[in-house]
């Protein structure tokens, strides 16, 4: 139970949170992202903040009532089982107490339930599955401790960026560099929205012809 | 093919239909979940009805028009091949079919085809996928016999509640009593959700800190 | 890179549009239909085009941008890797691009990212899965080969018909036979779903009873 | 914790140990078969014998301990989790005490470790997957209850046969009936086994011209 | 039913019986490969032979019958449902069959059973999984069409290579070039083995190290 | 490409080596075991070494070239893609060239080909799957960065112990720590597994009876 942890600043986190989870993978070099199957339990939520890691053993919830005591608000749960498991971990209650504490999100590399209420809460998950397998409550597991979630390294105060396409993680100490990156690389893709929309191909936006000929493609 | 099949009294499987797969899961004891695979074609349905129970082979669905005759208003259709199969057994001209006798839903551990149809229907089905596969009509099966519908066992006349969690079986035969303690579980349920909604963490709310202390959590 | 290929008739792709992916499946004798995990990245979109088919490589969406110049409005991009790969082939940048071109939809038998975009586009796209993780454009593929997605083979030109239930593939030589077979099976349906919605038992109207005796089905 | 159970005839147990699974479950009416993914630690072993059955927690093996008490020479321990888990429940020690107690397999919906030396000891495992993963020793469970083991059901007292081929449960009371039934099914298939390697044809053999002929089957 | 089929040459099949799956896949252009999850029953064994291909329905094996009239005496049954199935469609009766015949393997994109006997027979067979779930015979399929079988298109004549690295398939068309780039690669190949195993680096070898160094690759 | 990694003790690692993957994990208190779907090409080796460590893009094995000239003799190649790949990375000239240089066996999530030769040559490969699909060299990647494979850190120089049971990783740090460990773990198991062998059982020799009484266990 790791009590004081670092977090990014909180205007590095809500201009990340503006640029979406794809923006922000490429902007940090193609890293970060966590496994395909990490879906959101409804459309449209997208979020970012930062990371309280929480470590639990299989079909065992305890750790996440521990560590709802250590988050603020722009926090983001992110927890990680020690084996592969997909019992539904977290439901309204534990999503009623976190929103009171001004959580964001929950990232869980397991199952959620009673995710018609979440919704209505407007609380979103991104989790591997939705099952409504209960959970007990009697091993210990760590709270803000380095995890593997859904196959990436999370720290706690990492920032957390979610969206429809997933979920992706920033290490703390580059996410300022990274939003900045991402301001670039958005205005840059607005141009090229704009000469696309009207027409103009990506194989002469990019001046990708005579590399395709050096390459050897033959139009037949 | 068994024609007469005891069904659970109507105003329990109404109430069991209020309470939500998540709670009736536990307040039988955290048994009867279908497998995590089953999910609704399109949110926010919410059921619960009579099984009638249909054993079918690999892409054939000839014996779920049989087992529409036996059918009354209230009941659910559960569909089990004998080997895994994601075949669409069941498209808009059956669920036209059972609808008019009052069927409720249908849940099918394979798949399921014109979807889009049956959400406009509103008739719910929870399915281990969508495809369209076409089945033919050729083998015998069985009706109202037990079967085994995504890892869990359902005999004709037990209480089978949907919605957007997955699916649970209730036995017939405690379905009285799992309604009751339904009831018990919900109101102590309201009363944590104020507490937890205000501030009160579980920690506290559920007396855990003592036990956690026990076990050697530490606080770094 | 294959530049002239033939299409389908406009009108029977229209036609083969309106009837849906079960029904063109079924009139086709029960062929063509890509794999079940191809799935629509929001519900409701229902097209049909002439497939411009792209193989690519793993991690490598080169080939979708020589792809574009190919397109004209109706088409729809098939496209295939070399080997399983999941990553995010496909954005809102390129999606821009196509739909500047008329291209109707997108079949990926690999990732999609950039989905609440497309959505707002209203481009619709049928994945393996929405991933965000970017690719390389590195390698040569082929256009308008003929290419193996989803399980079925797809030659350029051959039309695709796409909606909630999934997605089929009618060879062009056969576009205006199953057209005319899909007005047909239509028709009789229509009939079909009327006498089941005033109740009538599938059983009756299909004539069943007696070929179900003969094999031993039994009434207990 | 069910002590006493009834167990099948010793001589009907071993006349199925002789048949293997495959002709058991033909003989049975093609039922009872384990899932696909249930695969023996070695190649080569072929047994029989009555199901001690284990309900477990995910992640929690203490009554496989309480289950090894209650196992008689010529059982089979059965081990299902409540919810699916790949954990390593069974190792070595354990293996050491149930075959010093005359067990005679594992079959478990779930991993099992130390399988270079289970294959020394020539304990045979019939298991879903191999997983060092450790497990604790926290929740009750129960001890000889019916189970569901990879889509089955499998009560205390049913005679399990296992061999390359996966897994087969047959009840305990048509136990000397499927005996009997797979005697009549090996002597003819003995007979049909000559003829076909003497190079007659199953279309000869079974006579299915005819049937083929009127279904509509043509030579080209 | 189609008849009379086209096969290649006896010494071209031969040869390329003796280069193995990967060195026939890179000799074609890296082409042809069956999906990844097509396993052998047992080690060792390595085939090549002429494709007689079948088309069954899910759980029906009656076409495999059919099939085996059409079989000589060097060519290899490769079997595709037409949807998803797992079934175990071919057992030591039918390998007794073929194998009296004189075909040498299996590929089948579904399940397989009694694969203790097959080991011992040595009849190889390369399958999606093994299952004694027993299979019925009651549609109408095709022998020696086109077929999709696990993600590559196969055509009766067509040559099949197969070893413990998978399957691969050859057009008959092609196959006596292929033979020919095999062993020139082969040759090519047996000289790098020998360089190698005397300690020279493949960055020397195959001159790497400027290309990589222009693309920016750093020692750190 | 960082070239100058530390590595952890040779006699630490050799001893590491003869305890194998279960006993190592539960050593260091259940942590740092790959996922389990990686398996051994063959039956019975069991390895212990330092590891050196690939990231590589899908498709792509240059970087493996790159690492060869790193690895000292007593290493295990680490070999782990940016986003899932079955494809088969390396083979027998690869194994040829760094089993020239003492490495003693491949780790990685992806897939690999040659098996029946890599088996001849006794160089032991843990594999996510057999899969003869070529790669190219095209994109950079890095050597000896820390990598996530299949669901765990691993940094250059970190202990590899892989055996049948699948693969562990013990960081450096504490591969002293953790030797030591195992070796108190081993004499206690050997006793235990002798006085279980003379049919003394687990709820006796570890003091079980009370606690499960304590938590209600019920003798019926």
């Amino acid at each position: 139970m790791v009590q004081n942890i670092l977090r990014a600043d909180a205007a590095v986190i809500d201009s990340l949170a503006q640029s979406g989870v794809a923006t922000v993978h490429e902007a940090q070099g193609r890293t970060g992202l966590l496994a395909h199957y990490m879906r959101p339990i409804y459309s449209g939520a997208s979020v970012a903040g930062s990371a309280v890691t929480v470590q639990v053993t299989p079909g065992d919830n305890w750790m996440i009532h521990v560590a709802v005591e250590q988050c603020r608000p722009g926090d983001i749960l992110v927890v990680a089982p020690t084996s592969a498991c997909n019992d539904g971990y977290f439901g309204d209650l534990l999503a009623t107490s976190v929103q009171a504490r001004g959580v964001r999100a929950l990232i869980i590399d397991a199952g959620v339930r009673d995710v018609a209420t979440l919704t209505q809460m407007k609380f979103p998950v991104w989790s591997k599955c939705v099952f409504a397998q209960g959970t007990i409550k009697a091993s210990l597991g760590a709270v803000n401790v380095p995890v593997i979630c859904a196959a990436q390294r999370v720290e706690a105060g990492d920032v957390i960026v979610a969206d429809d396409d997933g979920v992706v993680v920033v290490p703390r100490s580059s996410a300022a560099a990274v939003a900045e990156a991402v301001v670039k690389r958005t205005a840059n893709e607005d141009d090229k929205r704009q000469r696309l929309a009207a027409g103009e191909l990506g194989l002469d936006l990019y001046k990708m012809r005579d590399s395709l000929a050096k390459l050897g493609l033959k139009y037949v």
